[in-house]
Parts: structure tokens; sequence; C-alpha cells
């Protein structure tokens, strides 16, 4: 696949992680493509469902798996805007999708090559490929503008619960 | 909290756990507690689901997270019969569950203690307390009897795609 396809399915997923700003969310965005076409997409949904495992990339599994009407998502790409935290990690892990593209780093939480890696670690029964950096300066400015935004309309220079997904 | 009290959980996590049975998944259950109720609790679905994020412990912390109308899940301790994955690792360090407490170690996929230990990494934003092996033997046996008799039933010596979860 050329890169200017990656590029294209990572659009779709700032598409969607823009979804989130309406309701005061983080903005991350994910979508899983199988064929080139969307089967799954999701956005941080953790303050309106009041549920931390709402993140992006769960709630697109979730959907592709339901889409397929199996809970192996075989022959996918996931594209997400930020790199995934274990839990989205494993969840990812445990869908067995072959192909991980993200865009921003995170530096916090990031275990797709930052803090660690557990998509490629052998010890578990999958491993998927991964290519982060995708887009990365306009995924990460969705990010930083959006707590920009937090701490203005706070008057606070810093906020740390929000800093965070 | 005395040993028993910890005991008494975990027998009530097993409890969850034989549910799965019924529906030939691997029996693996799980249960959130708050001031000595339980909160939430679940048990693997991810066969009757075809979800692979359906795992005992997400569903439990769903729930919980429910029970309360916040994802934040302070003050609560969770009780499961097996290691958790690195999902489930990731699920209760989003969630601030400050304690957890399982059954059997899973040298397969287990990321609290056996492979590596998620819930007590310092570059996380929380780490919970961890202790492993409470009624270990009785949670074990719950899985091992359900590999053997898939095994009797389907003649099969080994079957690889059913000794995970």
């Amino acid at each position: 696949m050329f890169a200017s396809q990656h590029e294209e399915f990572m659009r779709r997923a700032m598409q969607v992680a823009r979804r989130a700003l309406a309701s005061g969310e983080v903005p991350v965005g994910c979508v899983v493509v199988q064929e080139g076409r969307v089967i799954g997409q999701g956005h941080n949904q953790r303050e309106t469902l009041q549920d931390p495992s709402a993140h992006a990339e769960m709630i697109a599994i979730t959907a592709a798996a339901t889409h397929l009407g199996s809970w192996r998502l075989e022959n996918t790409r996931l594209y997400v805007t930020l790199e995934p935290c274990p839990m989205c990690a494993g969840a990812i892990i445990l869908a067995r999708i072959p192909e991980v593209y993200f865009g921003a780093y995170d530096p916090k939480a990031g275990c797709c090559g930052t803090l660690m890696n557990l998509l490629e670690d052998p010890r578990f029964n999958h491993q998927s490929v991964v290519c982060g950096g995708i887009l990365a300066d306009e995924c990460g400015a969705l990010l930083t503008d959006f707590f920009r935004n937090i701490r203005n309309a706070s008057g606070s220079a810093e906020n740390n619960e929000l800093t965070s997904r």
C-alpha cells in the first residue's frame, strides 16, 4: 500500500477524532480497515459514557468485530491518531490485527514503541506490524489545540487531569 | 482486610466464572468491590459476543463504572480468577483501581507479574497494589478442567486455539 493511502485513512481517523470535540472529549479517532473499506470506527468517549475503557480503538475494534461477526479481525489494518495505550495495544493483540498505523507518539502512555512495544513482543501469541508517526504533526495538533483551549477557558496554566485521556 | 475476606471475594469471582461454562466460554470471572459490596462483575464472553475485548475484567470494570456513574473506580478492589492480560491490566490503570487480587498465574499472557508487571510500572499515571495466587489451585482447576473436557470431546491431544482466551 502506498504511503498516500495510509495518509488517506489517517485523515479518516482524524475526521472521527474531531467528533470527540463536540462533547468535550480528548480528540482521538480510530478506523479499522479491511480491503480498502472502513469496517469500524470510534472516537474517545470516556467522559460521555463515564467508562474508563471507552477509548477510540476499543470502540472501533468492537464495531469491526460486530461488522464481521467475528472477534478475529484478520486481514485488517488499524489507524489511530495517537499511539495506543496498554489497554488498546492489548485489545489489538487479542483481536489479531495484523497491521497498526498511528499518528502522534504518546510520551505518557504509548505502548507501541515509546514506553514499550507490546505489539511486537514475541511472548504474546500474536504480533502486529506497527508504524508510527503518520501525519504526526496534524494528529498531535488536534490534541495540543484541545488542551490549549481547555487551559485558556479555565484560566489555568496547568490542568493535569485533562492532559491525559 | 483479612486474608479470609480476600478468599471470600475470590470465591465470588469463581462463581461468576462458572457462568461462562454454560456458554462454552473459557471460565474466568471477576468482581469489583467497594466497601465490602460487589459493584460490578463479569465473566469471559468473547465467543458469545464475538468481541475480542469481552474479557471478565472489562465487563466488570464497565459495570462498576456504570454503577458509580464515574470512570474513576476509586476505593475499589478488583478480584479476578486469572492474572490479567495487557488489555485488562491497561483498563485497571485507566480506571485507577487501587488494589488488584488474582487467582491463577497466566504463563502465556499474564502482565501483572508473570511476563511483566504493568500495574506497578511507575511510568504510568496510576499504580495498583497487586497480589496474585489467591486460591490459585482452585481458580486454575476451573481452567484445566475446562480445557481437558474440550480435548476429550474433540478427541484431540492438543487444541492450541482453545488454550488461550
